[in-house]
Formats: structure tokens, C-alpha cells, sequence
């Protein structure tokens, strides 16, 4: 240690020259310390940027990451799992994923982060749920999972902290969009919340973080790997995320559309991504085989028993349980507005990227980690891409506090939609599944 | 100004995309006032170092870094010059050059740094000799121009602060060693200082910045644009360091050599080094056609009158002026130790880098900005690359403080001389002359 000097891991990073496992260890140990200057940090990470890490690098940083603060362990008589989303528009999915598997009787302890920019995060949308605390004590959560199968909360301070401290760093220097350094922070928390098995739900397209299918491909490969190195067990699924997901883009919006899919709407898209997550997770974690892992899944939803799983959660983490009934007791927004179509034809765009933008508008979003969000906000689609449209249709509903801020979300929306004469391509929601 | 932000300056020059010139004087300004975070600085300084920047960013940054402080005019009657070395072991040319320049009637006010690391500083040198003063006041700075012709003096806090500052940053966090950086660190102190000519003399070799030809003909490529740009006339001469200029390496030891050279040893390496580079500054300035400027600046030597400027600035300054007639008043170290060579041959390497090393060993220069040196401490050397040894014939002799020093310095000067049984290909000085 007395040997470390943080000049040379630049100097060798800028130069290519891969670091030793025990320089990356001493780094992490710096930025956990707070012993290694911003200023030097940030040269790192632009360094990092643009001449990469080696593979053998990139894990070792993960490693290190992970090994910053607590790293649990669960002791629990059936599969305990997790699952990460890197963020979408409209991503609902944990809501829905987590009950189907604990009524499959596999555990899923949830460790989330609030939302940041044009993405939503599980815990705002829990929040929208009267009474829901996501701020639990480690023995209430691991109580929760241990009775229900499932609980979320909000990340401990000590899970990672050389994560926290990096990624506010990465945020302020342009230097979030390295596929190593966005492995090291994703896996770095899931391998310490130490679960067994890891799905990871790759986003693809304009509101993603990975613009295309060769870098998502590339993350999902660094992720597998550092997963097998820490003996986990990984599948990774690359979505299409040049489409919000379902129908809904909003707290209590997405709630409300997560319960719909548990209380049976299998027929939508969003139901039918949820079964084959659900069945990758199911089958990954040895309780199906990959042939009857759907059916399983959908047998959770129509037996009732996900959406009871979901309804004892949130009594457990002290929210309303009666909303899984009555889904109408998650209040919208005061005003509210619907978007026509301009025109008779196929809806070909339904651009993620501007329907977040206008989501944060709306108020269902935060740009800056301290802004409160308003839960009652969003919208509401009422077509997918490949619909067939007349002129004067509505396309979808905006819910805000103010008319002002529907006025400048509408002004979003109408470009986020393009309408052309003829239907578009079909485009499939999975790009790919890596296991 | 209120809508510069310095992370699209970073996210800019990290994907390849010029800067506008409003966006690098927002730059430089806020790090003039201090109102850009370091840690952003420092992502940007590395884009650079890895991604480069155009020419025309390259000239926009020097004359924002210039314009940063005070820039100083000149109002006399004869061409205004300066001179700048990119640092080099052994270089007393300044001490030389600049009493030539004035005995001939050009002007050169002589702004000047102090060395740090391997390379000294004129500053340093001067202050070997006893009383002499390089604080000046910028008006007993321009009177000791003006009665004398020349003046050395230490860079004064307002020139260029923008640069004092990037300076500091770089040099730790491994951002130096980019060409438009050094080239606008260079060139905003040369503009800033005002003078009409500017005579560069870059440094190539193992010893130098430049380790090789290219880099050293593209700094030489942009300083001259530069000065261009702000309608100076620049000369870049391009100079072996692969080995000392001269024998001297050391502050009282290189005082000694250079009034060697103005009291007549002309026939030198270093003699005829300096008159080639007085005679493209005479030239340059346009006081002499090149076919007799050299013949003009032996002709100041010979006369004594280039000694006697040297005498009248070493007494304007506060020095003791009998140096120049009695050079052993620069005491050297009182510990000394002659090196040897092991065996016959000629010397075909004499690696400037080490006997620079060895020289901050000897206590003849600074690692850290704070740190004393010692005057008197430093290297003679008896031969010089090329010339014919016998074993047993003295090397060079070592200087210093104490006897430990000189043991550690003996040990990298012996790696830093080779001795082969053949005579080495003779290796120009003087690699190019750009003008």
C-alpha cells in the first residue's frame, strides 16, 4: 500500500498498459477513503473512457467495488435471486417479475435506487402506494423476504459505497458511458447483496443507456462474466428500448399497470415479456426446466397467488395493501390532457427517449437527486408502434399538477410520435437472450 | 456565459468535436476564477491528452490562457526579443544569448521559471551568484532592459495565471505530455510577455519533453502558428538531448561555462551552438542579413562587449559583477569525486536523462517546487560524446554537499555512459531550423 500511487494507474490506463489486481484494490480502497483526490479520480476515469480495461481489469474492479462495504450472505431454504433492470421507460417489470417469483417459491430480495433523468426507479414507483416505507431496517427486510418471498428497499449506505461515490464523480466528469465502469457499478451492488442467481434486463435502443446491440451485447457479456467469476449464476435478456414499455410511463400509472398484468392481462406485450423473464429467472434458479417454466409462471398470475404475493409486501413494508383491488385508490394528477392523432395511418415512432423526457416534465421524474417527484404524473398510451390510427384518435393522456406543464410536455410528445401511411416493420421486443 | 457548462466542454473534446473559440475563453476564464471544479478540469486535460485538439482550438486556448493576466508592451527603440527553451540538461544558453543579443542592440527582457525535476532553470542558475536578485519590480525590470538591454527576471504571479494553474493540475494527473497543452503553456507566457521575435529552441531526445522528431516538429509547428496568429515572428531550432549541451551541469558549474563562452571559447560545441542561435535571433529581428549575422554575434564576443552586458545585468541585479572576470567566485560543493572510465574505447552514449537525475541527487536541482537546491553542486564533464578514451582517464567530476550524494549519483552516472570499442556515428545538434 505504502507503494500506491494513483499517478501511475493514469499514466498506465492513458498508456493501455492494463493495472494489477492489487492497484485496482488499492484505487477502490482510495475512493472509499476519500484518500485519492477527485482531480486524479477523474483524469482515471476519462482515461478508463476512452482507452478501455481489459476483461481481467474490469472484474477485478467489480470485485473491488463490492468488497467497499457489506457484502451479505442469505441463508434461506429455496433459491434466493435478483434481477436488474439498466433502466428503461415505462419499466415496470420488478413489480410484476418479484411476486411471480415468490409465488413460484424462489426469493428475491430487492435492493433499488430512486430514479435519476428520464428513467423511472422501483422504489418511486412503490412510493406512489399510500404508507409504503422503502426505508427498512436490514432485519425488517430480510424478515419480509423470509416471509413473503420478496421485499424492496432502498440501497444501504454501506452496500458498495465506492459505487456511490464514483458514480456521483462519473456523473459530473462525462465519463458515465464506459461499458467497464457501468459493469463494475452495476455488478459490483448485485454480487453484494449476494444472491445466487442474476437476471439482467439489457435495454437497447434511444431511451437506454446503450445506444445499440453491439455495446449492450458487450455489457451483458462483462456482467456474465464477472457474475461466473464470483461463482453466481447469470442470464442477461437485451430488450428493445426504442418503445416504453407497456402502456404506462409514470409512479402510480406503473403500479396500476403492474397490478392489471398480476390480476391476469396476459394477452399485452408487457404480460408476455414478464413470462419469459419470469421463466428465465424460474429456470435459471433450477425450480422449472426451461419447458414448463412458462406455463409456471402464468399459473402464479392465474392462481391469484402473485398478485397476493405483491398484496402482502406492501402490507409488510407498511402501504395500502387495498390497491391491489382497487388500483384506482393510486391517485392521478389533477389535470390532465389527451393527444390525438393528426392524422389516419400506423403509429411507426413511439420514441422512448422523448416520452421520459416529457414524463419529467410532467413531473413523474427528477433531473437532480433532491427534486421532489410528483407520483400522480405520466401518461398514459393508448397505442403501441404497428397500431393503425384515424385522424382525431386519442393517442395517449398526460396527468400533471399544472396546465403548464402539460403544455410543455405535449410539445415533447407530439414529436416523440411519427405516423407514416403504411404499417412499419415489425420490430421483436427481445433482441437476445445471453446465458 | 450563462450558458457555458463545463461537462459539454468534457463530453466535446471526449467524442472528437471542436470547441468554439466563446467556449474556450469561458474555459480559461473559470479557471482564472477558480469557478470550474478540478475534478471536471482534469477529465477535460486528459480528452485532451487522448483525443487532441485542432489547430485552431489549439491557438484559441493561447491566446485566452495569454490574455488571462497582464500582457505586457514595449515601447523602445530597437526589436523587442525572447527566447525560450523547452528545457534541457545543461542549457546555459540563455546566459549566453541574451548578452549577445544586446550587445548587438536587440532587447531581450527575460521572463523566466525555475527548473523542477531533471531540467534547471535560468532563475536558479543566476541566483548562484552571491547578492543577485531575480524578484524585480516590473520597473527596475524594464530600466535594467532598457539601460542594459537585457534583464532576467522570475515570472510575476499576473502573467498568464491561467496557466500557473492548468500547470499545476496537469502535473499531477498525468496531463503534460500533450502537444497543444504544451504549446499553449509555452506560448501564453511568450505572448504575454509582449516582445516582437520569438526564438525557440525545442528540445528532442532522451533528456527532453519531445523524446523523438515528430512531436518535436509538431510543437515547433503549433507555437509558430501561434506566435503567427498574434503577428510575432518565431524561429523554432530543433536540438539534440540525447546528450548535455556542453560540459556543465549544475548552477554555479553552468554560470562558469557560459562566461567561458563570452570571454572567447568560441570554438565549443556550445560556443558554436550559441552563435548559430543568436545569429537567427539577429536575423529574425532584422538587424543583421543572414549572411553576416554570425560573423556579427562572434564579433560581440570577441569585442567583449556581449561579457560586459552580462556584467552590467549581474550588477543591476544585485550580483556580485567580478563573477565574470573571476569565475571561481561561484563556489562549487566542497565534497568532490572524479569518475573514471572502466576501459579504452570512445564514448558513444552520455544519456542527458540520467545525468540529469544524478544531478538533482548531487543537490543541484528540485523535485518538489519548495525544495532548496544547491548552487554549487553539479557535474563537470572531461568528454563528450564521440571523443577517444583510456581506462583510467578521468569521466567527469561530481560535486556536492555531502559524500552520500556523491555515492548515489555515481551509481546512475555510471549507467548513463557507454563506452564502445568503435567510434559512434556523429549525431547533429542541431536536428532542423524552422522559420
Amino acid at each position: 500500500m505504502a507503494d500506491f500511487h494513483i499517478t501511475d494507474c493514469i499514466r498506465k490506463t492513458k498508456e493501455g498498459i492494463p493495472l494489477t489486481t492489487e492497484e485496482i484494490r488499492s484505487l477502490v480502497r482510495g475512493v472509499t477513503d476519500n484518500s485519492i483526490h477527485k482531480y486524479q479520480l477523474s483524469a482515471w476515469l476519462m482515461a478508463v473512457c476512452l482507452r478501455g480495461m481489459t476483461d481481467r481489469e474490469t472484474i477485478d474492479l467489480t470485485l473491488a467495488m463490492r468488497d467497499s462495504g457489506d457484502v451479505l450472505s442469505w441463508d434461506l431454504d429455496a433459491p434466493v435471486t435478483d434481477k436488474h433492470s439498466t433502466g428503461g421507460i415505462g419499466d415496470k417489470t420488478t413489480l410484476i417479475l418479484a411476486p411471480i417469483a415468490a409465488a413460484c417459491g424462489v426469493y428475491m430480495p430487492k435492493m433499488s435506487g430512486r430514479g435519476l433523468g428520464f428513467t423511472g426507479g422501483t422504489i418511486d414507483k412503490l412510493e406512489s402506494i399510500p404508507g409504503f416505507c422503502t426505508e427498512l431496517t436490514e432485519q425488517k427486510f430480510r424478515e419480509t423476504v423470509s416471509k413473503v418471498g420478496f421485499a424492496v428497499c432502498r440501497q444501504t449506505a454501506n452496500l458498495a459505497p465506492a459505487d456511490k461515490k464514483l458514480y456521483a464523480l462519473r456523473d459530473v466528469t462525462e465519463t458515465v458511458d464506459s461499458i467497464p465502469l457501468i459493469c463494475a457499478s452495476i455488478m459490483s451492488k448485485k454480487l453484494a447483496t449476494g444472491t445466487d442467481h442474476i437476471l439482467l434486463d439489457v435495454k437497447v435502443g434511444s431511451g437506454a443507456f446503450m445506444k445499440n446491440d453491439a455495446n449492450a451485447k458487450e455489457l451483458a457479456r462483462l456482467m456474465r462474466i464477472a457474475a461466473e467469476h464470483d461463482h453466481r449464476s447469470c442470464t442477461a435478456v437485451l430488450t428493445d428500448m426504442d418503445r416504453p414499455l407497456g402502456f404506462c410511463v409514470g409512479n402510480a400509472l406503473e403500479v396500476q399497470e403492474a397490478i392489471s398484468v398480476l390480476a391476469g392481462d396476459l394477452d399485452s406485450v408487457l404480460g408476455q415479456f414478464c413470462i419469459t423473464l419470469a421463466a428465465e429467472l424460474l429456470t435459471m434458479a433450477g425450480v422449472c426446466d426451461a419447458a414448463s417454466a412458462a406455463a409456471r409462471a402464468e399459473q402464479a398470475i392465474r392462481s391469484g397467488e402473485a398478485l397476493e404475493r405483491l398484496r402482502r409486501m406492501i402490507e409488510a413494508q407498511g402501504g395500502d395493501p387495498h390497491v391491489t383491488e382497487h388500483p384506482d385508490l393510486l391517485k392521478l394528477s389533477p389535470c390532465s390532457r389527451v393527444l390525438k392523432a393528426p392524422a389516419d395511418g400506423y403509429i411507426a415512432v413511439m420514441q422512448s427517449e422523448e416520452i421520459g423526457r416529457a414524463s419529467v416534465l410532467l413531473g413523474a421524474g427528477r433531473m437532480a437527486a433532491d427534486e421532489e417527484i410528483d407520483f400522480g404524473a405520466g401518461i398514459r398510451l393508448h397505442v403501441t408502434r404497428g397500431d393503425a390510427v384515424r385522424a382525431g384518435e386519442p393517442l395517449m393522456t398526460m396527468y400533471a399538477a399544472k396546465e403548464s406543464q402539460l403544455d410543455e410536455a405535449e410539445a415533447v410528445l407530439r414529436s416523440a410520435v411519427r405516423i407514416t401511411p403504411d404499417a412499419p416493420a415489425p420490430q421483436p421486443l427481445i433482441h437476445s437472450i445471453e446465458k
